[in-house]
């Protein structure tokens, strides 16, 4: 492993995070808010001197980078990003104890929007404006800007290929050019333009500048974190169905996008993934509306709603515009389903991902196909290509993970003495990096009553959801850290 | 596909499951009770007729047998079997509803052991025998036995592997001995000296002899079927540590006591399935044991009942000494997760297995190790031998199909609007033949509430759970049936 070249990655990643925060400084500093201001300015100092001496003595002419260096250093970039990412809210005062600092700004970062707070509109304007921002850093990713813009990460990471790789959701993740710089740029680029998008449309409908700048952040990270207690509940209709048609947007594999900009119109439909991501909303909309139906004053109404949380839940949101714990519980088993379910790889959503979803049913056709006719040969292809071997076992081990780290983890929130229900949806929205559950973790739910020791679950589970839990588990696994190569 | 030989399959089950009808007749008639009686006798009549008439339109020279006649034979065989099987709660008036003699009848035979019944005291003996010896026919499989005892039969299904590794769970089914037939006989021979010594040491301890038959079956079969409204909570403490210690006996794989008889010590405890069994088996006990001490007066009686309830869960038999719903959040977390792992391959145990559980650990550790060292061979190895890749791949796709199968049902029996923690726990105890689950599912609670369609579905859950999925999914393959082959 080479150590000094983490430090580097590290530095940098910590570098800019902190450039990122003189944003809400200066909201706190334009609110008069002198203290807040410190507390960040007292945060990015410490960023800037903790990079600085990272920088400093991690230097080294070494450039070995491979897949382990590429996990590890995303894994620790996360992980110390958060700490840091933190203190804003600690030093503020706002969020008194550090470990629920902690909680909110993973949650953050990795597009969860499961909060601890019972009251957000208690916050101040600069903290709530870091809280949505940290989405919209998280939703594409640190390390994929840092390969965009500075000359120096790409020095470090040799192609940065295995960054790219460990940072970017999907079970395959492929350049869009054969430039990974331009490919990483590419990418911001579609983001930005999106998320300027949103946040005109949501202007256009009557929503102030600054709610508009946060809830937008919230769409395009797919994260959820929202600024008002009722979450999207008391904006107007319209502003709640640009969100809706955003969120499902942002759900969808960016490489489509810059498809679309290329006019390769064809390449867009062939894609299964797309198809069987459209087929499940659309799906799920029309039974959920039909169940709630009775329970809206139009069919209409009825079909608005579902379509805002089928789209939340999916794109691993978690907006809401009413509390659907009040919902007959066949629509809430359809929204925990999709939890599982999640987003299209390659887009700013979690959960499985649909690509790896329909990777699982065509090797089960596959098993079946084999176990009748054990001599014929079978192959899995997917948008008319033939998936290799290595790929479907990566996929068929992610499940065999997932399901592992949703059971412990399960296992041990328990400790706290919750339902079933409440645990079982806290750990499926937080490692699926949803953030509402159901029951005492629902739509108007928080996370604040679990124990320390849940919360540092809970939040492990949103970064394992995140990075796709290999990156962590590397960390953890000794081979990484021995000497022998 | 040979459709005449599925109806001689099928016509052979149906006499031999009618045969064993005699005992409860005769139970009935020694009862005085008439009516039961002439319910038995009906039901046998119409097996009688029904197999004759599907023996003689079924003849054939055609032996051709392949995969997808073995698992179409037993899928069929098993479905039949239930139809008729539940003919006698029907008749004797005793369960009013055939879908509830059905549920019951499924349970019964798949060894989950749930009960639509509030009262099961109110059953006569008759129905009680029936309903417990289902267990045991179901344990070790019908189709076993056909192999084992009906030279027809053998000469029937060809070489008989491909029906003998329909029934039998577990990732890879070989054969003890070069001839099947032979096999058949040891399993069932081991069987039935296991559950001989079972209902010894229950007699010794003074339980009736009724009621030894029908708990040593219950247990023997990994089912959980009771003949007191209390389960096992109102027996000697002697009584419940025989069932503990016969259960765990009973969730082992039936090859390694046929390994003990040829003295071939070195092997068993080379297995890495059982150590792992006995380890999550030890594990799980010490924990509950900590977490439920303070409800009873010694830590004995707290681990007395922790041992009992995980053998119980984890062999998936289902038996209760306590109301196991009262222990806190954290005990029931860790017996839920064991709903999951199940008992050996090769056992009468459901759930996934063990084997199959350690197969996806070695295939999560390959994927880690394969991202470290992209260039390493990494092999999967157990027992120290080489995994092939196709089984590997079969687990990997059974671990697929069986989460795809738990969230579609469980979204299905929500329709009838009971909790998360009640629907999941009901879906997860019958897909993996445990029988109680949590909340209204719970050791004292049972699954007559649910509507008939919920009812369909989770008797379709024990069944695809019993015959691990393939058999089942084979016959609504259009591939099965086409003339192609």
């Amino acid at each position: 492993m080479n150590v000094k070249l983490l430090g580097r990655i590290t530095g940098l990643t910590v570098l800019l995070t902190g450039m990122f925060m003189l944003v809400p400084m200066l909201i706190a500093v334009l609110d008069g808010e002198d203290a807040n201001a410190l507390s960040y300015a007292g945060t990015i100092a410490l960023m800037a001197a903790f990079s600085a001496l990272l920088l400093f003595f991690s230097r080294s002419r070494d450039r070995t980078f491979y897949a382990q260096e590429g996990f590890a250093a995303t894994g620790i970039s996360w992980i110390v990003m958060s700490l840091f990412g933190a203190l804003p809210f600690y030093f503020s005062g706002e969020i008194p104890r550090y470990i629920d600092a902690l909680f909110e700004i993973v949650s953050g970062f990795t597009t969860t929007g499961a909060s601890i707070l019972s009251n957000v509109e208690a916050l101040s304007r600069c903290n709530l404006y870091w809280r949505s921002f940290s989405h919209w850093l998280g939703g594409m990713g640190m390390l994929v800007f840092l390969l965009a813009v500075v000359p120096e990460a790409r020095k470090t990471a040799g192609s940065g290929i295995h960054l790219m790789r460990a940072e970017s959701p999907g079970p395959s993740v492929g350049k869009l050019t054969p430039h990974l710089r331009q490919t990483a740029m590419i990418l911001y680029g579609l983001y930005i333009l999106l998320t300027a998008l949103c946040i005109v449309f949501l202007l256009l409908g009557g929503m102030p500048v600054f709610d508009s700048f946060c809830i937008a952040f919230g769409t395009a990270g797919t994260g959820g974190f929202a600024i008002r207690n009722s979450s999207m509940g008391e904006y107007s209709l319209y502003l709640q169905s640009v969100v809706t048609v955003f969120m499902l947007l942002f759900g969808v594999n960016f490489s489509l996008y810059y498809l679309l900009l290329l006019r390769q119109f064809k390449s867009i439909l062939k894609s299964e993934e797309l198809r069987l991501y459209i087929g499940i909303a659309g799906g799920s909309i029309l039974l959920i509306t039909l169940n709630i139906s009775g329970m809206y004053k139009s069919v209409y109404e009825a079909f608005h709603h579902a379509a805002f949380q089928v789209s939340s839940i999916m794109t691993t949101t978690g907006f809401a515009t009413v509390d659907f714990e009040q919902w007959p519980a066949f629509s809430k088993s359809i929204l925990f389903a999709l939890m599982f379910v999640g987003a299209c790889a390659g887009s700013t959503g979690g959960g499985l991902k649909v690509s790896r979803v329909l990777l699982l049913l065509k090797s089960i056709r596959r098993t079946i196909r084999k176990a009748l006719h054990p001599r014929r040969v079978q192959i899995v292809r997917m948008d008319g290509r033939v998936v290799d071997e290595e790929t479907s076992n990566n996929v068929n081990a992610y499940l065999a993970v997932y399901c592992v780290i949703l059971l412990l983890s399960f296992i041990v929130i328990s400790l706290d003495g919750y339902s079933i229900g409440t645990n079982i949806s806290a750990v499926t929205a937080c490692f699926n990096n949803i953030g509402p559950g159901f029951e005492l973790v629902g739509a108007t739910g928080n996370y604040g009553h679990y124990s320390d020791l849940s919360k540092l679950v809970l939040a492990a589970d949103m970064l394992l959801g995140r990075l796709e839990i290999f990156p962590l588990l590397v960390l953890l696994s000794p081979d990484t850290w021995s000497r022998k190569r």
